[in-house]
């Protein structure tokens, strides 16, 4: 592929799910000082309804797009703790009482605290690995009022019951994802892979659904 | 400019520097798990020979573009140290004796250690912002091995003197870039644009030339 026609099939696919009435997140991981920032806001929140940040950068960095979550009903997902082996070498480090991840989680509420309803969840959510169950519940007691977006389940080895802390008592404040486990199903030559996907694809909101449902 | 024009227009500047020999540096900021880091790495290596990334996801983010180093002669620049008045948010964070950047530089200096020539610099450089001059010697301290790439000079207020500390006694060691200060030389109605960006470009070489003697 080439990376134009990445970018076209990009577009193409976002502008299906939303004719199709879908929310579209765009994991971009994007990071960048603010006159780069802003031009990456104003180019891919035409695409995407909410977008994944570094947070390495600071609150200028994230200023163009937190600005465009005040305006135009978008939302962000900063990178707390990843999903991957090596968020441990960065994220674990210790500052002050806790870790890296745990610091960044006390400036994403702080970043979120004027956003959003009152009471309600906020546009500056939080991007939380599945794979550190055991993380969940302080990282939740650190931002109450962020939406968690919770890679990690399928490929990488966790599961949607591990991810139950995420949810709040009315099964909301999370959004559990996987990707490969359900497009992995998708093989050319065979003519069931729609099914395939499709089955894939259920069972995994099932099971999400029971997850969320777990604290009510 | 669509999307798609964006990345051919990109691709095509690579490729004329390349074709005029001349290293290409891809500013892109990545930072992803392993998977993703991997089709990353052979996407943009095609078109720089070095990139710069986010060291937050820790090593096995970075594994697909060190892997390239130690092969196919690339090289990354890690941020350690953004030139954004934001870097201080997390980067000044205290984290053992120091800061949040000087941990990160000392895991700059590890993940390069057993790569390039032994007594010379190795492939893995970092980001250090031309705005923090007091910093620099102490990050060189941490990175003896590493190439800075230096932002910042021009119009985010730095001057090349200011980064002397970061060049060894021959005058290597530091690569400072400046973009919006020679770029924005550029007028569509003004017939002498070409004129100015040149000068701009050599009055900025010369400036740094005199930056990087310093300390011979």
């Amino acid at each position: 592929v080439h990376g134009a026609d990445g970018w076209l099939c990009y577009e193409a696919t976002c502008a299906l799910a939303r004719s199709l009435g879908m929310l579209v997140i765009g994991d971009v991981k994007r990071g960048d000082i603010g006159s780069t920032a802003e031009a990456y806001a104003q180019a891919h929140f035409a695409h995407a309804d909410a977008l994944t940040l570094h947070p390495y950068l600071g609150a200028d960095s994230l200023e163009p797009f937190l600005r465009r979550c005040r305006s135009d009903q978008k939302g962000v997902f900063v990178l707390v703790r990843t999903s991957n082996p090596g968020a441990r070498d960065l994220q674990d480090l210790r500052v002050g009482d806790g870790s890296l991840a745990e610091a960044v989680a006390a400036r994403v509420h702080a970043w979120g605290k004027d956003l959003g309803e009152p009471g309600s969840y906020s546009p500056v959510g939080a991007v939380v690995g599945a794979t550190w169950p055991h993380e969940l519940a302080k990282l939740r007691a650190l931002m109450p009022r962020a939406w968690f977006l919770l890679p990690g389940v399928g490929a990488q080895g966790a599961k949607a019951a591990d991810v139950a802390p995420a949810f709040d008592a009315r099964g909301l404040g999370a959004l559990v994802n996987q990707s490969r486990g359900v497009l992995g199903c998708f093989e050319p030559d065979d003519p069931a892979w729609l099914d395939k996907i499709h089955a894939a694809a259920t069972a995994f909101a099932d099971e999400v659904r029971v997850a969320s449902r777990s604290r009510s």
